[in-house]
């Protein structure tokens, strides 16, 4: 793996506090937030916590128990940020990340600690709330090394992984451009939502003037599990979902699947990942009408134990050749289950980490509810592999992906670099 | 009080499961589900979760301590929609409101246990969850009882209570139509939100053909205490809201100022209460760039402890006469906590049980967020005299109101009656 440059963040950049007090209050504030040190064992929020640690070979937000809460923003940078400008973005927010999912606020200063006449570095809602899991992931889009028309803004784009490619148009893809996309990306988890927006709401601002968000999601359910810990989640079309997810506990699976190894290229994204959003949008109403009987042949599983079809309980091998009485197959062939298995997929897995979302309401009074689909990957061969399979799947009659997008998750930062730092060396 | 009339809710009417299954397969799904029986004392969920009774003298979800999860909608009755059905609707929601507040599923044939050939009669997302401490409350608006054009769809205009008024319009209000008003209305809480969404979608589909979703909100972080045994949440300009709050421990205060009382008129409202919703957006960006003190300043409140400027501690009473050693207020004439506070409002209170809300991004890449605002109070007047104060409120250079609606809300039902049974009596 690249060693990160030697560029310790120990506080906040002049661009970084800027963003947080507005031009006018910026000579006031430099002083305090600048010489402030990451003090990650002291967390002060109240109540028993799980903290993360978010230095690490690997970013946190990946193979951590997935969390129950997301908020997830996709940024664009903003007209005149040069590479100087972004490699201090990362740095202003490699330093605010490790403080926030330690517990704390953006900075010493803080939402009430610094000057009375200053606006407060930390926005202030999480103030007394444990760090609930916190988890903040990192992407990089296509866009940020070359824009559409080829222009290399930031001088990367030699660096730009062949892989990281807009995804191809899928078969019933309904996309909005608004709701995809994005030159760089944050993922936060948590087990709080007001953590979680926190998190979003103050790495925001500090990125003010520099990158603006592009579109945004919340989620509510998280539709997968990552360990075997955890008890298998439903999504909002009434099943357990992620049964057959990688997990944490078979590291095999995982480094053979999610962690980009050695020689897959560019040796700044080895211990990174893929990520890929998909925004899929749930036709709630007809899939509430369909009997139980078509409902769980288009899954392939039990509606209540979440069973193959083939027998078994929950996490019993589905058994595809298996054949009932009239001899026709227990698991339908244009079955969810059958399409998405790896041995429909020439071996393809995918660390799934998707949300449940209810954004309000159409102007049919029916709720605007879903699937906040995540997936991290090896390789975007991966995803597109599986999705290309399920062009076939009974479960599209039901579904209408409406957002897309992809990013490259550089690995975990060192204590003394910043996420990302590799592709700047 | 009314006594409600004797027509026990023994199961979903015809209409109500038709909702659920859909015109084609109803016939199947009677013969199940008519006959299901409220088993109260048996929640399917897993793990430990607080249940609040949904019978009583007045609903739940008002003075119990306020949970931290939102889904709210408001309902506009279907055209042809007759007095009959309006009846049934009212008692299939009771029936079941009743199950999902006891952590059942809407029916007892529920998700997987109905026939394999009609749609499962309970959506799914929630099995295996537990109550998670879900209330159910109801309200019906103006226009149930006088259209915009006065008709009196339901011959119930004559029992309409004086006070059941399309609030007037206060100074910066922004409101947009499509955020407001609505025939009938239900507050989902609950300590998981996918409890909550639950609720509200399993009961939209029980109103398919007779309601209809108006507008809907979700909230993610409560911002009142109504116990004393609660911590007071921070609302997201980051400090503590709702310190002052009515709290059921309070039951002198409780009574004169959150429950109708007799004589209050009508009869039929005794033992309930007045619902108002605001949904109020926040200049988060202006916010973030105001100096602490000035922060502090507008709402007469220090951002760290919470305590009133003229000092103490949190719950210290704020001195509105204090003055500093310049002989300035401590607390200004414009700050929020003193044009709220009942000194100022000729003793008008509120019971406050809104909402932290964060509906993705504007097409600036600031976030669209802010607080739902729900009170619940004795007499409309109350929140009149209270809005009306704030007109002068520092702090709404920084806030919008864009919705607006207002419900009254009946007195709990018998378990032989239905919510909202005397207006029909």
């Amino acid at each position: 793996m690249t060693e990160p440059e030697e560029t310790a963040p120990t506080g906040l950049s002049r661009r970084g506090l800027l963003g947080l007090v507005g031009a006018g209050a910026a000579g006031i504030a430099l002083g305090g937030g600048a010489a402030a040190a990451i003090a990650l064992n002291t967390p002060n929020g109240v109540g028993v916590s799980t903290v993360y640690p978010f230095f690490g070979d690997h970013q946190a937000g990946i193979t951590t128990p997935a969390q129950d809460r997301l908020h997830f923003a996709a940024y664009d940078l903003s007209a005149g940020t040069t590479r100087d400008d972004l490699i201090e973005l990362l740095q202003d927010w490699t330093y605010a990340a490790a403080r926030l999912t330690a517990g704390q606020e953006v900075t010493e200063g803080g939402a009430v600690d610094g000057s009375p006449l200053a606006p407060p570095d930390d926005t202030g809602e999480a103030l007394g709330l444990p760090a609930s899991g916190l988890t903040i992931t990192f992407g990089f889009g296509p866009t940020l090394f070359t824009t559409d028309d080829g222009t290399d803004r930031f001088g990367i784009a030699a660096k730009k992984p062949d892989l990281l490619a807009k995804l191809p148009r899928f078969s019933g893809d309904a996309l909005r451009p608004e709701s995809g996309g994005g030159d760089l990306c944050i993922q936060a988890c948590a087990d709080d939502p007001q953590v979680a927006v926190h998190a979003i709401r103050n790495l925001s601002r500090i990125a003010f003037g520099r990158a603006s968000i592009r579109w945004s999601q919340l989620g509510f359910g998280r539709t997968s599990s990552t360990s075997t810990a955890q008890v298998t989640p439903r999504n909002l079309f009434g099943f357990k979902d992620g049964t057959a997810n990688i997990k944490a506990e078979d590291p095999t699976t995982v480094k053979a699947q999610v962690w980009v190894a050695e020689g897959d290229g560019p040796e700044w994204m080895t211990g990174g990942s893929y990520l890929v959003t998909r925004k899929i949008r749930m036709i709630i109403e007809a899939w509430d009408r369909t009997q139980l009987q078509e409902q769980e042949n288009v899954i392939g599983r039990s509606k209540g134990e979440g069973a193959p079809l083939s027998g078994g309980r929950e996490f019993t091998e589905p058994e595809f050749a298996a054949t009932g009485a009239a001899g026709q197959e227990l698991i339908p062939a244009d079955s969810h289950v059958l399409l998405a298995h790896p041995t429909s997929t020439g071996g393809a897995q995918l660390l799934r980490r998707g949300y449940n979302f209810v954004d309000g309401n159409d102007e049919l009074g029916r709720l605007d509810a879903g699937l906040f689909f995540i997936s991290f990957q090896r390789s975007p061969e991966q995803f597109i592999a599986v999705q290309k399979n399920l062009a076939r799947d009974a479960l599209n009659e039901y579904i209408k992906h409406v957002g897309s997008a992809i990013f490259a998750v550089p690995p975990g930062a060192t204590k003394n670099g910043y996420v990302g730092s590799g592709l700047f060396a």
